[in-house]
């Protein structure tokens, strides 16, 4: 066997970290550092240095392992949003919300199927050009959410109705990418490719009701002390519903995962199990899934073409977002003021609009030389839109602030339950080096004479 | 790409989870459980029925994704072991467990190396003979903690003493397996091959001494809220340690990231980066382990040749442990009886006789024919463990109770912070509840009108 796999994994996570790290001190997002991480891990640039100064061509991960351990991250992050989809929440969250999120998926869809089509018309069918819309459509919506609770603006009626939104335009995105993905694959019958995401539909369901059942079943049955059967048994459903996503209904992997995700939110330790992925995803898969979206982004020849066309992205990636939901935030009744605020806290893209491009990608609907510029494209979006919301929200001091928000605490749980577990740990230690000072013995006397 | 690894990993775990929890209930350990679903997932059981039967020959897990982490699986179960092994704690612990590891390492080493060289003399060298008495050599102690809790005799000094000897007769075979398999890899020079142990040593030192510097220095600058970076840093410093054994040192990749685990324990925070490996175990890289040990058992042509050598394995792997530990009790003043239950408690073998063993076929050292009379041997140590500690225990009600003992406590340590998150999250949703009782919202009312 080849035991390189361990040092690519240890470069790939530390590097990452390291990374993430000082974009973090420069105060700008960590996830950005992360994605460049990989970007610079992979042959665009770290193959292009070596190759320039040494003379060598070091490809750092081009093993089938890597790659499929982050087919495997790609799954988990998309099982994990799924979790953080409450359909209860959404429920109770009302209209505003699922207006900003149709008007902010509609119109990227709309506008970057155009860039596609106008800009890239040799490269493009009509499916790619669609696409390209639908990578454009996810938002990433954790650098708002970071960005709004330094500004003391989290908790306000733009801040909930961002981060519901948010939610909902995920599945939206994955709807549009369930019928493109879909389609593309069709050959033969039309109607039967339209009736897959319906049966598909109707499977989740399905799995939803069993998995209720089962549910039931074991909490008569189990006590607190097997309480790791819970995320052994969820995970087992995320990976049969992906591979079926996959392989019987021919939408993608990920929406499986998804669809997976939102069936345990919605039971009643859907929370404690979401934290207990959380060490899966930051120590290993996440990391490995950035390293491999890099090893993915080729920078093509930088002729003026492809400048002009990663500039165009941004800018409609940018507007598309902006213009879309704020419309959709004045229509249910938003100051104009605020709207622009909403508007410019759904800009972000980031892990969902990688893994649709990534798709694009296997199904030859997005050109290779396109996957650098979506990077480019997300990295700015990530850039951008902390200084735009700091603007947006400057002097805005009587924001309307509301009482309680669960979706904002959710955000926060994790980290604070690895806090509270140190916290425990150091108590409990405090507590045996006290009961060992209520009873002094000499270190020196042998074990044996320590017993009375 | 192919997707069927999904289906594969899902099938995994649940069978996994399955036969474990099957077992549980029988009254018997689980960890016999996960060992025997890997062995009917395999090709000794699951391929000889499915060809048998449906003329078919099904090889569920043929791919390098699932053997990569499957060895990524081993390291981090030899890096959880090495994090479980305080150095403190033996220090304090004293010469009787020191005695009963030497002597429980010495003897079975001894008789196991005699059984290959008399039972097995046309496959074997003087080589393969020491790796099968390594094989034997460590104890796996879960399932006498197990059990002894259930009887209320593990805070007792045979309890104790036990913890602590296993502990230390891991140390003791990685040695063993670092000399060995050192020895094995040598072509040229006897002499290079005894100096890379000893450099290996001064390695895992300076190593020591980095992370100890790298940590002093993260500690004075970063925050709580910054936990995270914890285990991601100790994660990375395994990872290339084991890399570094296996490929510069020429001892395996295990011993490394039993080493850096060492190292992480003495941390200040190593209880807690510990428990952050718990649900990368239990939720991916444990159950892919023992399936994967499954795939590698086939059953040998069953003739007469093989069930001798197996029942020989299995009584001299356990007479060894009874003996050599139970004369290293006696020697260090413990009563016949004591001895006697000490080395009972010794019998158990487990995941490090099997990881030790899968280096041994790696190596061309434990021909494939002996790796399904080794699992064999396993599990039946797992089975009558508890059966004979009940045994040497039964009528033995005044044993010597220990007040307070940190080695016992840590066993429970993961397992109850999943309960305490548990039971937070719970107490935090009962909280979101009782905030919505005190101002009533009506439901039907959309989100906009719930802001006043």
């Amino acid at each position: 066997m080849d035991y390189s796999f361990l040092l690519t994994l240890g470069i790939v996570l530390l590097f990452n970290k390291l990374l993430s790290v000082l974009f973090g001190k420069a105060q700008l997002p960590q996830v950005t550092g992360s994605l460049l991480s990989g970007f610079l891990l992979g042959p665009a640039v770290l193959g292009i240095v070596t190759e320039a100064i040494f003379g060598i061509k070091i490809c750092l991960m081009p093993s089938v392992f890597l790659n499929k351990l982050a087919e495997l991250g790609v799954v988990i992050i998309m099982f994990s949003a799924g979790m953080g989809t409450s359909v209860r929440d959404i429920k109770t969250s009302g209209k505003s919300g699922f207006l900003v999120a149709l008007c902010g998926v509609l119109l990227p869809l709309a506008m970057g199927a155009a860039v596609m089509h106008f800009l890239a018309n040799e490269h493009s069918s009509i499916m790619s050009a669609v696409f390209l819309g639908t990578v454009l459509t996810a938002t990433s919506v954790s650098i708002t959410v970071e960005t709004l609770r330094e500004l003391g603006k989290l908790s306000t009626r733009v801040g909930n109705t961002i981060l519901t939104a948010a939610i909902i335009d995920d599945i939206l995105g994955l709807v549009c990418l369930a019928i493109v993905s879909g389609l593309a694959g069709a050959k033969v019958n039309i109607g039967l490719t339209l009736l897959k995401p319906v049966l598909f539909f109707a499977f989740v369901l399905l799995c939803g009701f069993l998995h209720h059942a089962y549910f039931k079943h074991i909490e008569k049955n189990v006590g607190d002390q097997n309480i790791r059967r819970y995320p052994i048994a969820a995970f087992a459903l995320c990976l049969f519903m992906s591979w079926a996503a996959e392989v019987i209904f021919g939408v993608a992997d990920v929406i499986g995962a998804f669809a997976a995700g939102m069936i345990i939110a919605m039971s009643p330790k859907g929370k404690f199990i979401e934290t207990r992925f959380a060490p899966l995803s930051y120590l290993l898969l996440t990391p490995v899934f950035f390293a491999n979206i890099g090893i993915k982004a080729t920078i093509p020849n930088l002729n003026e073409y492809f400048i002009i066309f990663t500039l165009v992205l941004v800018i409609v990636a940018i507007a598309s977002k902006i213009l879309g939901c704020g419309l959709g935030a004045k229509l249910s009744g938003f100051t104009t003021k605020q709207s622009l605020q909403t508007g410019v806290g759904m800009v972000c893209r980031g892990e969902v609009a990688l893994i649709v491009a990534s798709k694009g990608m296997a199904l030859n609907l997005i050109p290779r030389d396109f996957f650098g510029p979506i990077v480019i494209m997300i990295i700015s979006c990530t850039i951008i839109t902390p200084v735009l919301l700091k603007l947006v929200f400057k002097g805005d001091d009587n924001a309307d602030k509301l009482e309680a928000s669960p979706l904002v605490d959710s955000y926060d749980l994790p980290v604070c339950l690895d806090i509270v577990s140190d916290e425990l740990i150091k108590a409990d230690k405090e507590q045996q080096k006290l009961s060992k000072v209520a009873e002094p013995t000499d270190e020196d006397e042998s074990f044996d004479e320590e017993i009375k």
